[in-house]
């Protein structure tokens, strides 16, 4: 299949080779200048229309944001061709999910929200979790690839905006995760006790499952390498924020951590991995 | 060896009853009346004091003012077999855990502190988990009780207060993790997606352990038969904000998860499961 | 001047007789019926369209849904005459007002924000301080009516959303004052000081203004009759915490007290004055 | 009459200037060194055990931890003439006050403690208010040196730690009021309405007393200097948050403003006034 794939940092690089190690024949854009074999089985375009021109575009950009300058306003829709499903990966507002889903069912394209679990590392295995939502005949032309690039798919439903409140409830949940433990580690330590003996204890009894042991393990060596960086992660708490006023309610522990990790920024930690936000409560 | 038992709930009853199976003669007292048969191999003492002759006498009452009533207003350490071991397996408060380590000290009782992580079903398949803490000699002693009735023991310190500072730690995090896993539904609900479809994901991927999934299910069936009663959750609540007065710092997420835990009781739901915190927010 | 009047409850119907009192003829119209000399020097209309014949057309309605039924699915704009100018006195959404605005402007008609902050007794006694925001000419067009109705007008900028956004911060800082003080109430009354003494000492000392001596002396009693119901008040923090998106960073103090309006509400005050928050907390 | 005072920082000598003119002797003494003449009718004495000669021993410190030194540690009570009364006016904790209490009430000294409200320049112009709580003789024996120092004297009750409560109650109320104003500022800054503006209007509405008039002021010239330090407001929502711990239920502003507080200080804010904690949210 012929695929497009716009957003070449490094889950979108590892992405579009898994791709292209399929089988498929990539034709990739980004903004910033990449080498012209950085791709598998890939070829650089000159311009973003030129991707258009594919069976499926995948765009991996950064925010909203992004999207917005490179897709709607160079409106690169009008170069797509006849049939095209385009694929957003990148962590998206809710809101923003249903205007593109709007826009694209207007101008007779297929839209489909796709937003992924998993770090760089884990879209380089091809293991990445894949929450995907909008039309079923989209979903359904779109599936094998994701067949390639994950582990497993979840239909979330046929509202694209389905998928991505699933992706951003769900880092809202990592980083409550990690917050629990900082604060758990702050009681404890006050009264003695080893971090790395309480996490331990934890891991090893009610939570032994990766994102304790994984972001357990950072905090408690201290190693807050990204990653995945905490000003992103701050974005994705907005983003949870925004798309839980629909609910009606207030959501006390979203708010918590979501002031905790707008503290460990504002405390100069946006640059390192958002469970940095436990070293800005821990003081280390 | 002889043993006595204070406090024959079904968590000590279960306790117990495991302790006379390993072949120990149990001598066991509760405040309420209880058949004289309950204890496998085990006796009813007519009085507490009676239960001060063993060689190691556990207590499992249910929070700090019954231990204080019936071991310290009614001076039952007078009444110690020398060289006794006392070991509390509540959740008491940590300062209190001090009081305690104190008090037996100046009367030169062994005391060790051994709260456990586990609900009556484990207790009584002998699975609980348990953080012990105390004076080494203290905890060699019974430690091969431990292993009686426990999967697994940590030992935590040398100060009794760690191993209480450790548990009411752990079920911070039990009710964060119940908070967000419903604050997470009220967000996708909010766009569409099905309760149970969004936690499945969730288990399935990033939070495959038992908290996500035992609570997970439970706030999916909508099951709030206890279980642990919400309004023992909001105790143990009380006591990590207690404990936590010294570290020094807010930690905002158990403010937020706290305030949740508490308008669900004052909502009418202190005797439900306290994973009734999610049906609180979700209004079913 | 014919002055149009939609929206009859207690504060409607006060500042129509003031309108009327100054000699203006004032055509009326609510959704539940009301007598026919309900309002001082007016009319009561047979049905909303007829009010829209006036040179100035006021709407007290309750909240943006009952605003959009009654306004825009009766289409009742399509029947105004040249030269409207439409006074939204109500507390409404700040994205509504800017969708108000919008769909005035398209049609010719001067469109004006007005909240005003006051309860019923000091709407009668023409005292309310309003908010204004709109157009230049739609503002100066009502501002002698406004001088009838209130106390004093502030224009707050040409964005009719900026009044909507004062009005709900505004009321944000009352919720906030009146949690104040029940937390404060909370921590001295738990080391035996008596509420109303200090209470007192706050309001002679610190805080001797109308939120904290109106709110204080109601908690003091003990009397939350409305007034202003609970439900409106936790109404209106959720339109300050979705006006607050905005901002792009979390308002903790929002979040908290948001979350204990919703507590007072759930454990079921939602009828009584707001100032039962501070009933929910301290327990009587 | 003789006395005794220790600790001369700004708010001390201010206070022990204004009873030496009122015709007292002072003997003083401050850990680092003062001018000789520094105090109004005083003497500097050379050791803190000379000071407890005097007939009333004023003690103006910055903490606990600096009078648990200077006082307990060099038991400097055993100096004490017979019938010294001993006056605390620092904002000390509620827990460290009935310590206090007790330790005076062995040695049969009166203990009276009596934090005040005021900065530096009010207590130059003798105008702070006292809140004065412990034994009704102590009490009537210093109050006229609290005319003298104070515009109005409050008795809390018998119990020192009443005034103390009221105390940290009451600074929780002043830190709330900021954070209120602020949030409300980054709601109506988000839609268009000046700092000013705003805040205008509820001064010269709702909130028209002191503490919203002056920190109003500050944070709309963003001015910050120093008044008092945020460090020290950051102390003081620590002591309320651990005398909140008496009340048994989560206080869930009081939680929200200490974290804005302790974000602000990890900001690098800590040497600024408190109300820089409206800078930290508003970032200017």
């Amino acid at each position: 299949m012929d695929i497009g794939f716009v957003g070449l940092g490094r889950m979108g690089l590892a992405m579009a080779s898994n791709l292209g190690r399929a089988g498929h024949r990539i034709l990739a854009w980004n903004r910033s200048p990449v080498a012209g074999d950085a791709v598998v089985n890939g070829t650089i375009a000159a311009s973003p229309e030129e991707v258009l021109g594919a069976d499926v575009v995948f765009t991996m950009l950064s925010d909203d944001a992004a999207i917005r300058e490179v897709v709607l306003d160079g409106d690169l829709l009008s170069h797509a061709r006849e049939g095209l499903v385009h694929v957003v990966t990148a962590t998206i507002s809710v809101d923003f999910a249903g205007e593109l889903a709007d826009i694209h069912a207007a101008r007779g394209i297929g839209y489909v929200s796709a937003p992924v679990f998993g770090r760089p590392d884990v879209a380089e295995a091809a293991q990445l979790n894949i929450m995907a939502a909008g039309p079923a005949e989209a979903i359904a032309r779109v599936t094998p690839l994701f067949d390639v690039i994950g582990r497993r798919v979840f239909v979330m439903g046929e509202d694209p905006r389905t998928a991505n409140a699933s992706k951003v409830a769900g880092n809202m949940m990592i980083a409550m995760a990690m917050e629990a433990m900082a604060e758990a580690a702050a009681i404890t330590e006050a009264h003695g006790v080893e971090r790395g003996a309480f996490l331990d204890l934890m891991t090893q009894t009610l939570f032994g499952c990766r994102v304790y042991e994984n972001y357990g393990g950072k905090i408690v060596a201290g190693d807050y390498e990204p990653g995945f960086r905490l000003a992103l992660g701050l974005k994705d708490l907005r983003l949870a924020s925004e798309a839980g006023e629909a609910f009606g309610k207030a959501l006390p522990m979203l708010g918590a951590v979501r002031g905790q990790m707008q503290a460990a920024a504002d405390a100069g930690r946006g640059e390192q991995d958002w469970s940095a936000i436990a070293a800005h409560l821990l003081g280390s």
